[in-house]
């Protein structure tokens, strides 16, 4: 099989790519190593950035996000029993998020892809990809019980941190920057109407929480948990008790429901330089982690994909390589600031069971300056509405 | 002996509390434990804020320093080869620090002192203050070979972090928060004119470096070393050859001259709380250290006794205990707003010996976002010009 354009992994990286090159006309092909229900049904992030919602509904898989998405001109800091508002769009100009679960995104993606009739496979395990550094690159994977070859002008690797694109550059010519954490957040589903208009940060000395929502009806909630914690300690009362400790505030309760889906996940900073190795491109999760406190990660990869789009263009209709020699570099600049805000949002935020006295009253003093500075406000909500794409 | 305030020390808090409560009438004796030759000599910090150089304009201590003193409008931050300036003036609307030695501030407020014919004592130590808890606390000092007692109706330990002030304090009564960092600087004053029209702080992978200046004719440079580095191990050559490394940028050059006086100061972070203890109270450096890169340690003390003076003043003249009992409270939480600003600075612009490259990245990044960011930039510019008394 031969194309354009190979892109590895149908999650929201590689779907939104396919969808944004098929717009210009370039060809492409999607294959991912899961089952079509698997990748639309995982639990992961939930929060779009302006420039994602832009995005998406530019190329025309926004019309359930801008009919079921939650519009947030705010979310709420609460430290010390008192709850403290980041006015997003008035620190940014009119900038706000949207809270629409990736696993809906990503839906909505495969459904333009499949109706639009172009090839995209699930149940497609890449297991490499060969001759980057030539013109013909070709990615090799197994379907339907037998191995196939894939070639490409181009490949893009938007396969996540497991994946086998970035496992195909040679470990000398890529170098990694990694920071593993001293925590991990036990996150539930609960079919319960959320107890907040807009999400909720809490920092408490028992450690953090967020409340977050998937819509209406079904809330979102994170708790911090040390990293090796078992969700078999953690039946739903000891879950609620301990939520209702750390969101505790005059006036406000919270309501519990069923408890639909749980799971534990560690937190990790990874980086992955460069981002281009020949014809071979990472996007995404496949060449950056972030801890989940800045709601980052998706529309990080929406922020390589909306380079790479332009980038192919310039390659493939125009003949013009520059873009995407220099993808890597353009793209790394913006990854170093959301891997740095994603950082301190989680510093600012957790109980880091090896802070002695002093690091909790810095870090009580750094909450309390986003009350009482909006320099210091607005640049929290500049990052966190997320930079123009 | 008996006064209305005891003051311990001689240092910029001490004096100008002196000052500023004899213009309201307020009786006051300053113990001093140096000479006034030594007092007078020690090289301290020398960036003023706006608002202690108000504070010192308006009490009749400005003359010279509105005269001598160098006022800036923005510093330089230098790293990856480049020069970033941050626009002090234009980021706060109109606020500026002024360059003037505190050893300079200390003389102007020694002058004014020993002018007016109130006491001030050099070569008084102090060996404790009792019955703190009291209505007519002592202060018990050793001067001219005899000791003497002091009683007064609030003392004012304003004698640094060595003071017998704090000591004086039953260690059950006050909690204290300490951080030392992994490097120390070495100052040298230099008999060359500044390379510089505005302060350039460095930060460069061998170190950080700060030229500052002491007028048009002297400048004050700084370069982190080791804790445990030994002023012999640093001849002339090395130190010159060492900040023209750390400098480094296209088009400019380091003017060296002869260096007449260094030293090597450990950096630390320390609070005491609380700043009262009855009717002891501490100010500057007694009740909290920071680490000089966002100089606001002597400023830091000019906040506190513009706190205690009126507070002094409406305990004294108007029977009104209350400000003097929310004084601790009061004057804590700038504090520890300065204690944050000055470790963020110290982290940026320093290179730490056990960071990985990881941390290495997330610094670089930080410093790309006080460039990319006005809102970042603000908030810096806000915390170093100083934020109204």
């Amino acid at each position: 099989m031969r194309t354009s354009v190979a892109i590895i992994g149908a999650g929201p990286a590689g779907l939104l790519l396919a969808r944004l090159l098929q717009q210009r006309g370039i060809e492409s092909v999607v294959l991912e190593s899961r089952s079509r229900d698997h990748v639309e049904h995982r639990q992961r992030a939930g929060i779009l950035e302006q420039g994602t919602v832009d995005v998406l509904r530019a190329c025309g898989a926004g019309e359930r996000m801008d009919r079921e998405g939650l519009v947030h001109d705010g979310i709420e800091l609460r430290f010390g029993g008192a709850a403290h508002r980041i006015d997003l769009a008035a620190l940014t100009g009119g900038r706000r998020v949207v809270v629409y679960a990736q696993t809906e995104v990503v839906r909505d993606l495969v459904a333009l892809r499949l109706d639009s009739g172009a090839p995209l496979l699930f149940d497609a395990e890449v297991l490499a990809v060969h001759d980057a550094e030539t013109e013909r690159p070709r990615v090799r994977y197994r379907h339907g019980g037998a191995e196939h070859e894939l070639t490409a002008d181009h490949v893009v690797g938007a396969d996540g941190f497991h994946g086998a694109a970035r496992r195909s550059i040679p470990a000398d010519r890529i170098r990694t920057y990694e920071r593993s954490y001293p925590f991990a957040w036990l996150g539930v589903l609960a079919d319960v109407p959320p107890s907040t208009d807009e999400l909720v940060y809490a920092c408490h000395d028992r450690g953090f929480a967020l409340h977050s929502m998937r819509g209406p009806q079904v809330s979102r909630l994170y708790l911090q948990v040390p990293p090796d914690a078992d969700l078999a300690d953690w039946p739903d009362e000891r879950i609620w008790d301990e939520l209702d400790v750390r969101f505790a505030a005059d006036g406000w309760r919270l309501r519990r429901g069923p408890i639909t889906d749980r799971s534990i996940t560690p937190m990790r900073s990874f980086v992955a330089e460069p981002m281009r190795h020949g014809r071979l491109l990472l996007a995404g999760d496949a060449a950056h982690i972030v801890p989940p406190t800045g709601a980052k990660g998706l529309n990080l990869a929406v922020a390589d994909v909306v380079l790479l789009d332009r980038a192919l263009a310039a390659a493939v209709q125009h003949g013009d390589p520059r873009p995407l020699e220099s993808y890597s570099d353009t793209a790394l600049r913006r990854v170093w600031r959301a891997e740095h805000f994603s950082y301190s949002m989680t510093t600012l935020l957790h109980a880091d069971p090896a802070a002695d006295e002093f690091g909790r009253r810095l870090q009580r003093a750094q909450l309390d300056q986003l009350v009482d500075s909006a320099a210091a406000a607005t640049s929290l909500a500049e990052n966190y509405a997320g930079l123009p794409l």
